[in-house]
């Protein structure tokens, strides 16, 4: 059995691809923290759950909204402005949550020692991390020891593993990879805003395009335009 | 300025006794994942702060309790028996909340990194753990390096570190400490079930009550007489 983290961004929704050709039994997690598109979002994860036919009773939704009391991001702070105009340089944006994949994970591995779960996987991707400080392999790397000193100790640990198959991906690789697997882009979402289009201007929307271009298939999904 | 997870009991207690003798400015943070004592846990916390001057806006409370939804654990499910008799073996008590203290440091990590603080208190207890993985201080070794790993790069990092200053002691040892440094022992929480009286029969009851019998001083909290 494998676990899944669904945010229903293009990176996860491969993540799923990779799993489900490994995994029989799939379980599903979404976290809402109170993003500005979580609507979409959760559609998309139900419909990614649907299309890899996850049961209800191993989808899981964790509503961690209060992070928005914690503060610091514009993604869950309407009061800040979505940043635009493209990645250009390595320092971390304004829409980072402190730790936020830490949070996440934690809360993955508590749910997967319940429900006997060993492998948990996560679309976290170094290059276009934007400097996001836990989207690194030395990151992984220090939570999958972290995992084995704290979950509960047999003889040989609860065995908990966190893994990142496409961390050292490009994102046209992701999108290769995806389209090998006959992911369903059309279900997943990456921009910034809701709607029923995509900005196409924002960081997210920005990386989105130039991978499918790279990759040189079409985008199924819908954008506005200007 | 430090930060003190302070839930109540006299571990915490003892922590925030600590850290107050070292930093001026303090910031209290309670995390309510639906524990059946939640009440009892919250009036502690607030007389605790106020015990040390802590202002509200330093103050936060993060409600948690989706954690019952993840399950496995008698202290966020009231169909379980609160287990006593005494703790009389080092396997795992089914008060276990898997990865608890990874989910609860994750979010005071995250508020940290947002108010500047680098020194983060916790009583953890290793002797009476009960065997919970997390409360091992090779535990808080892979914690650290995670922190390092996740948190926000500068040059040298966040600096954000996670303290254990009672995690080598014995629990008479932590109510001596206590002493010395005028804890208001009257003002914390142990029993694992809520009310004017503590049970005095449960398994954290039975430790705090030997703790206090070999430490040579008396409660002051109100015990049920049977």
């Amino acid at each position: 059995m494998g676990m899944v983290l669904v945010s229903g961004g293009m990176d996860s929704l491969v993540c799923a691809a990779i799993a489900a050709k490994i995994h029989p039994q799939l379980y599903f997690l979404h976290l809402n923290y109170g993003q500005l598109t979580e609507s979409k979002e959760l559609w998309c994860f139900q419909q990614i759950a649907d299309h890899y036919a996850v049961p209800d009773a191993r989808r899981k939704i964790i509503d961690i909204s209060f992070l928005k009391e914690i503060g610091g991001s514009s993604l869950t702070d309407q009061r800040l402005e979505v940043r635009t105009g493209g990645v250009v340089d390595s320092s971390i944006p304004n829409s980072y949550v402190p730790f936020r994949n830490t949070i996440i994970l934690s809360l993955a591995v508590a749910w997967a020692e319940v429900v006997g779960v060993r492998k948990i996987y996560i679309g976290a991707v170094h290059e276009d991390s934007s400097g996001y400080p836990d989207c690194r392999p030395s990151y992984y790397r220090a939570l999958n020891t972290l995992i084995t000193e704290g979950t509960k100790a047999g003889s040989e640990g609860s065995g908990i593993e966190v893994i990142t198959p496409v961390i050292d991906h490009s994102k046209d690789k992701i999108v290769k990879r995806g389209m090998e697997l006959s992911a369903p882009f059309h279900l997943s979402w990456s921009c910034y805003k809701s709607g029923d289009f995509a900005c196409g201007v924002c960081d997210s929307c920005l990386l989105r395009l130039r991978a499918f271009a790279r990759a040189g298939v079409k985008d199924p999904i819908k954008y506005r335009v200007y």
